[in-house]
């Protein structure tokens, strides 16, 4: 038993940087009209209320939803004709204003191996072209030329380059002039190597085009519920990409919120140095 | 480089059990009454929108505060006469809404050794009786008797027993009963040891007789704003104290809550098996 | 047509009193454990931005439910046997996310004549007792010893006394020790005298044996299901009592929530002096 | 006494008309992104829980501001050179995360006259250009014009036209277009005719230039802090202003919440006909 904890303990302890994979939540921050918009304020500031012996808290009020910002996709979002994954009847699993199969706190937290596909990078720009469709032989191109291979259980995280626009919430959100991301055929060759979750540095993990509103998700049939694999979504992706680093240690823990359909999450990528 | 990822992912190749460390969230948990209560409503549900193709999406909306559930403290947290650790002025940390120094979104993730210490384990109870004050003698006697040594860095995490209680959010609170935690002694002691960040299973890391509120709290003094040391509270330890896990590696990532005084965590411990 | 407005003007012309029978809506004030509790941060408060200017704005974040503080039911509240007011299916009704019939949204505003019912006063007593289910003849008894007759198209306010407890929040919530309130009877002699909305101070319009919850709620059904009657509840009729006012203007305007089961409420009487 | 309430509920019983001036709130209506938006979702549906008498309740969360819908300004919503109405000091008026003074609660509710000034009408358009300023001669022309007199505690409305294009979230905040509203010398013409509010049909109850943001307020400056006079904004006139009804029976009860700067509502006219 000592051996594997002698192998984490002594790994964390060799110089490493610990990459940050989420973008920042602030009010105002770029989300989809389908979700409620991220809010933070402060219920009491410091100096509001201070006890008699000089101490004084503050503290927060905050309303977000299961798919604000950096977050996870729970198997309970997605539906085909009426069925979440694993054929579970989605009207019957909505008990009680949640779900009681394939809510969030359904899922495992990850610690385990990781890769990046930059595409991006594979096709020598800052950024894909709006409404772009990743397709398999992005994919795997972009494996190849980092000489990483994608294994049963990883967690796949594909960039595009479009976190890089996060701070400017209409093009992020690209409502008007569309969203690159994986097409159909490219979560297929994803969920074809046997990975539990994939993310992405986009705001719907799908190919929008423009104007196309998010009106057919197909990518999230093929991953979510003929897959049961987990999406990550606005993910930041600049910092791996600069380093390099394709493949790494990566950890993600959901908020465990019972019966929710996703959770906001700060996935880290733990890369040695 | 290779080396130390090498041995992550050898380490959690490895017969491992990843414990769960946080409790869960669900409307009318317990919660401080001076933090908000947490609720997560469902905004759409399988069957109010199904497009064209048969998909159809859930999702929810939810009402939270940086101190809810299992959570970890920023730094900004609490200030005594006026100043937050390191003598940061509260007053002008204050900007725009939310703090501009000791954030949420300044802690940094951790990934690394964490240690129990079963408290309640050393003195052969389930719990500790309501309104026990755990002193510098209890953590040192548990350390010893477990064969642990609490070394800078670490995260330490002790355990009153009072988790199992979280379902009954009347006695978990403990307003008329009071809630054992760490004195000001105690608090020393593990600040002493250099420690980054320590947690408990309970609703405020504060010793608190029967009947005596959260008016004082020396603790939070002693930690965040002399120590700069996190405090995570609410947390689920019963598992790793079944399975005796004393050592394990920690992780620990909050919510990139820009400004933001704590955040909800899913703390987890990786644990061979 | 300037008959009507010329009576209107003239009247509120006259010396005259606005009763506000709403309870304050604060932070942390009673609610029922089955909704959300209201909560209300300030997003930026004066000094956060200052304009060129010198001019700045404060304002908030508020979360809140249908039926928090003093509030309006929608008969879309409550369904029997699948069923609401009309025979309407309650299923079919839910959708989107909101209900396409009954919500608060169809019910109409009120500017008509309301009379106040003081069933405490009537049994010389500041409140009734906790657990009390007050009936057809306390309310005949009331309406008499006032010399009010209740008509058609009225809004009807029973008193209790209850409402001076609202400050003391487990008191006034009455999970332990009951609630007085109409019993079934009491809600069939108000529907048949044809009003359209009926009021009281306490918080569920229901008699609440102690201990019992709000497990069965027969006036409920009683008056939005089968009478089409709108319930206000949590109400501060405590001056209207004091100055023995028993028939006056009474104004209602729930706030225009698209689908909404309730909605807080401003409710008032115009009283002449 | 008797005769006041005899006029009022004389009035009441004439034929009239009772004129919603509110906007309906629903997920994702137009919202100035200074504020939260609206977000209401269904915690409870018919069918979750069913009682064993067959009985079924739904409810909701709701997530809003003070100034979100149809809503009206607290004196404490704006402050010039750290002074709020009346020189009192906004910073000293912010206590426990409220306002002491000057707070939405503190607002009387109005029963009272209320007048139309259809500028738009006058003008012989369905709407005012985007960006315009609504003068002292626009406002007097058309009181001139529908022959009323503004007199001393009465609530003025101006319409614009603009609350046509409410279900278009774009257009109505016009953030690239521009809206328009009264100017300085328009609110300093109303205040002198001693009005205690005033409302429009608008986002923000000013002159707003085309890609100008709600950077400089001088119309809150002189009707807030100068005048101690309410704003109502985002109001529904178009059924008044069909009806051409400009003079009627006006109420408004905003929602009694402590040191808030504003409260959504739902006013009202009473219009004989």
């Amino acid at each position: 038993m000592g051996a594997a904890l002698d192998r984490l303990l002594e790994g964390v302890a060799m110089p490493h940087r610990i990459h940050d994979l989420a973008q920042p939540m602030s009010n105002g921050m770029a989300s989809s009209p389908n979700h409620p918009g991220f809010r933070m304020a402060l219920l009491r500031r410091h100096g509001d209320m201070v006890r008699d012996d000089g101490g004084s808290a503050a503290n927060e009020l905050i309303v977000t939803g299961g798919h604000v910002g950096t977050h996870v996709d729970a198997l309970a979002h997605v539906s085909q004709h009426g069925l979440l994954h694993g054929d579970v009847d989605a009207a019957a699993a909505q008990v009680g204003g949640r779900f009681s199969r394939h809510g969030i706190d359904e899922m495992e937290p990850i610690v385990g191996r990781g890769v990046l596909l930059d595409v991006a990078a594979r096709h020598g720009v800052a950024e894909l072209p709006a409404g772009y469709g990743i397709g398999s032989a992005d994919l795997e191109d972009a494996a190849a030329s980092e000489g990483i291979e994608v294994r049963p259980g990883d967690v796949a995280l594909v960039r595009s380059g479009w976190g890089a626009h996060f701070a400017d919430a209409e093009r992020f959100v690209g409502a008007a002039s569309g969203v690159p991301g994986p097409n159909e055929e490219g979560a297929r060759w994803l969920a074809d190597r046997g990975i539990r979750a994939t993310g992405a540095d986009t705001i719907a993990y799908e190919q929008i085009p423009p104007r196309a509103g998010h009106r057919v998700l197909p990518v999230h049939r093929v991953l979510l519920v003929e897959g049961g694999i987990h999406i990550i979504e606005v993910m930041n992706l600049e910092g791996l990409a600069a380093a390099k680093a394709y493949e790494f240690l990566f950890v993600l823990a959901p908020l465990r919120i019972v019966g929710g359909t996703g959770s906001p999450v700060r996935p880290l990528a733990v890369v040695p140095e």
